[in-house]
């Protein structure tokens, strides 16, 4: 298919690497050139405006957050000047109350928004092999499948209205916190126990705890593993805000979205913004007085074992 | 094996059952007459006197709490009347102050003592399907791995100090109580946002979340099937109550285990306590607003359909 | 003195008001017409523009929130356009990162910005006896020392630099929702153990907890009296959301402030938001299952007086 | 008046010696003996055995918690060997469960039991200022009137079921640590912000929090002056262990209660359980990453400025 990108960052430059590789033709534009240049350069076609991107009968866009597609998007007139028919799918985590602006604008212009926000990391982008929640007006899906199948190995259709798609990738980013700040006190109980918290770890991800999210973050906080980042603390508060965000709108209390609010908020006053957001992990090992030089020596390149915390 | 039981509530039965159904000589002895009959009938030895099950050369106890240890084994005098080199393993979940205080009366009575609580629910155990995780001297345990293959499916050996499975199992319960909590804020969420919760939830488990703590619990908040309990919420309360007094003599603030615990005693305060410890799942929907006759209808015989709450 | 005066909901009109009686010669303007009306009537002089407002050598500006401030006074272009010279006393509760960016912009514009927000009611503004929370430049503080005696009785310097008195007043306002909070879990508290509450609040705020602050909403917690509101939950709602907000822009974690913030979201929730924040209250006996007919009837002018919650 | 008094720790000497100053006859015991010396040399009579404290007409406990009043009182025996038409007078603060245990012991031995825990400090004990929250029998409470008046400033009648006194402590206190707890968030906000946190507190004691509550505690974290402690972390613990105690046997949920139960465990694993209680306050600096050497120099004695907090 002809497909308009849009947003090469880590994760949009795996998805249309991956869609290239998959026989599609891929027109993509960045507000930064260098990473337009490196998908050019594998048969990708570089365009110079982001409108020129959205002409395709597909167009798909990966921006960072509401921001991004506020200025890419609406301020620019971009997705306005969109010819009528184009099908629109944005994959980026962005609010409800976004998604709810975008669908009205898409619906005054006569343009199809499809929301499709993904479960995975880059890694498993570049293998497509994210889930993707998909949401938005059936034909429209069904005419992008290809491209889904491109990326994902699964589609989970969650409703005819986009928005909807965001609340549960929001919802999923919170579970992902809780299960992280969780086995964070489960840990820091265990060792102030003098219980080897990895036999711990290995009894729960073997028995009840076995899915990933628990193998891959209960690795990383055991091992404080939280450099390089694959998801920031900041783009994690940014995503427990949208959680919080989304409740206020609707009336929902999340006390467990507040609760890791205020950890990924410790870590990151404590030098952890850039690093993994499990990081928020530091904050319950700190509370209990156990942030030892040699778990600074092992998480951070700086090498600074030893020094001073907080 | 000879072997002596005391404690058959519905887990201890069904693990009683197993030992015999796999060829074990088990000695039973209940509080109350009519589950020890009920073993007797199957090959079962009832015996009369909680020091008769202690006699033999390995005794399991599977009793209800601390109190129920402390009542039947210390208060009664039993324990210390145990003939010395008895290996006594207690399956139950008990504080770790108790099994701290257990491992001394142990040693000053030359018994061994094998702290053994599992992981897995009555029809689990029935199968001989429980995560079994153990900790004590090691050729203790060699001793009783027999009697651990005929119940469990795995053992995790967590340490050679008895009172640390016990935190690990401390820990196992805090882990799922959050992830209860967690999903029941994800399912409000979504029922305030008009977003279908048994979608999200199927996406949600069919990749990130497929553990059985997601897709076991997950179901009965989507169906509020909280009667009958697996594991009641007093219970629950109970066990989280041990996690805050474990955190507490090592220093360790938990505020999940806080934040569960606030959900649960809203729970029980709205008539829950007898219910699934899944039915601190209400206390979400009750902040929202949200709790419909349906919902009731569904979880309580009363029927009292009716409209939103206030 | 000659002074303009922007925004006339119940505190700025009172605040207007006492300026005139004080003698002071008062322009006001105001969205919509009518309270600007009301001020002309009684000596005040209604302006035509905000920028005719903006003219005086003083001008206090006392609106809603930052939404208010930024299109009356910057999208407006009213605030650029203001002559050089003019000290603009900012009375409103406005997020810290507006009154930042506030100051950049008097700085470019040769005005001189002061920040004044106010503890106390439109009654107590009434009054003069408002205590007003003061930072900015010291000469031009000391230059609209008048028209602040004549609205407080007491003027509390802060710092010179004005965002500061904004960060001042939102502690200010975390600390009252902390006390409606803690006092509502202390009066459930109390009613659960068929305990008084009047007595024990009696005793609490005729001892250690004599201020205000725990007369004031002690009174209307123990009563129900939520209507009419003296500061509404949403209002109150925006207040603990810039509170975080100025936590997070520090790196400060502040859990009381999320507590809250729950405690709020679920009043709102049930009907409240136009009610004294106070109603924050509601949520703790709900939490407690203790939310009757006859609190509903106080509350509620619709009456629905009921049993037992669920 | 001829009164016995046991528990001579720093309130009850005080007390004690108010008693007999006042120019009662005050028979004293104490376990250990030093403190009933000291009363002796200023004429009270140092007796025995706790039943030679029990056998006058009233006698006040003033012992240290729970295990020490079930130690002293009724696992000894001495309280069902008193002589029936003893006024006992318990101003301990105690759990309210073993308040109403006492219920019952008091009336099956013929002994009134009136409940007075008081609000205060040593200091204000030996200038019979305090606060008392008295429960109990009308007729009973009248005969001891002028020992109340001896130690207290003045006497609040909570109810003539003697443990609801102790729910009004309890709340007392909770309210207290509540206070504590959001000025060390509101100070360290004011810190991140570079405001002077002297000068916010300043205008906010002067005018809506003008409390006792908030002037001494405020003093004492601005000046991080925890030593010497005037309540200690460990005590404030047990107290709000107490208040979630008294939550969970009613059925309320007190998240307050939790919250600053884990900022006071914070503290305690940071080195302050001897320290006073407004030491949880270090748990909000630590948060946001502002524990530095000089805190730690203000306060404490060992002086080991600058080192590592945790």
């Amino acid at each position: 298919m002809d497909v308009g990108f849009i947003g090469l960052g880590a994760m949009g430059s795996a998805m249309a690497r991956r869609l290239i590789e998959r026989g599609h033709r891929v027109r993509v534009w960045n507000r930064s050139p260098g990473p337009a240049d490196g998908i050019a350069r594998m048969d990708g076609i570089r365009v110079e405006a982001p409108q020129d991107a959205l002409c395709a009968p597909v167009a798909i866009t990966m921006l960072a957050n509401d921001d991004a597609v506020r200025s890419a998007l609406l301020a620019s007139g971009a997705l306005r000047a969109s010819p009528r028919g184009l099908v629109h799918v944005v994959t980026a985590t962005i609010s409800v109350d976004l998604a709810k602006q975008l669908e009205k604008v898409h619906e005054d212009c006569g343009l199809a928004y499809v929301a499709a926000p993904v479960l995975g990391r880059p890694d498993v982008a570049a293998q497509g092999a994210l889930n993707v929640l998909v949401a938005g007006d059936a034909s429209a899906i069904a005419c992008i499948q290809p491209l889904l199948d491109a990326i994902g190995k699964k589609t989970w259709h969650i409703s005819d209205q986009p928005h909807k798609a965001n609340v549960a990738k929001i919802a999923a980013n919170l579970l992902l916190a809780s299960a992280i700040e969780t086995m964070a006190e489960a840990i820091t109980l265990a060792e102030r126990h003098q219980l080897d918290p990895g036999l711990m770890m290995g009894a729960l991800t073997g028995s009840l705890f076995s899915a990933p999210v628990y193998r891959t973050y209960g690795d990383i906080i055991l091992n404080r593993r939280f450099e390089p980042a694959l998801f920031k603390a900041t783009l994690g508060l940014k995503d427990v805000n949208l959680a919080l965000s989304a409740g206020e709108s609707a009336g929902v209390a999340l006390p467990v979205a507040s609760l890791v609010h205020d950890s990924l908020l410790d870590a990151i006053a404590h030098g952890y913004g850039a690093s993994d957001w499990a990081a928020l992990a530091t904050a319950s090992a700190r509370r209990a007085g156990l942030v030892h030089g040699t778990w600074r020596h092992r998480s951070k390149s700086s090498g600074a074992g030893g020094a001073q915390v907080d």
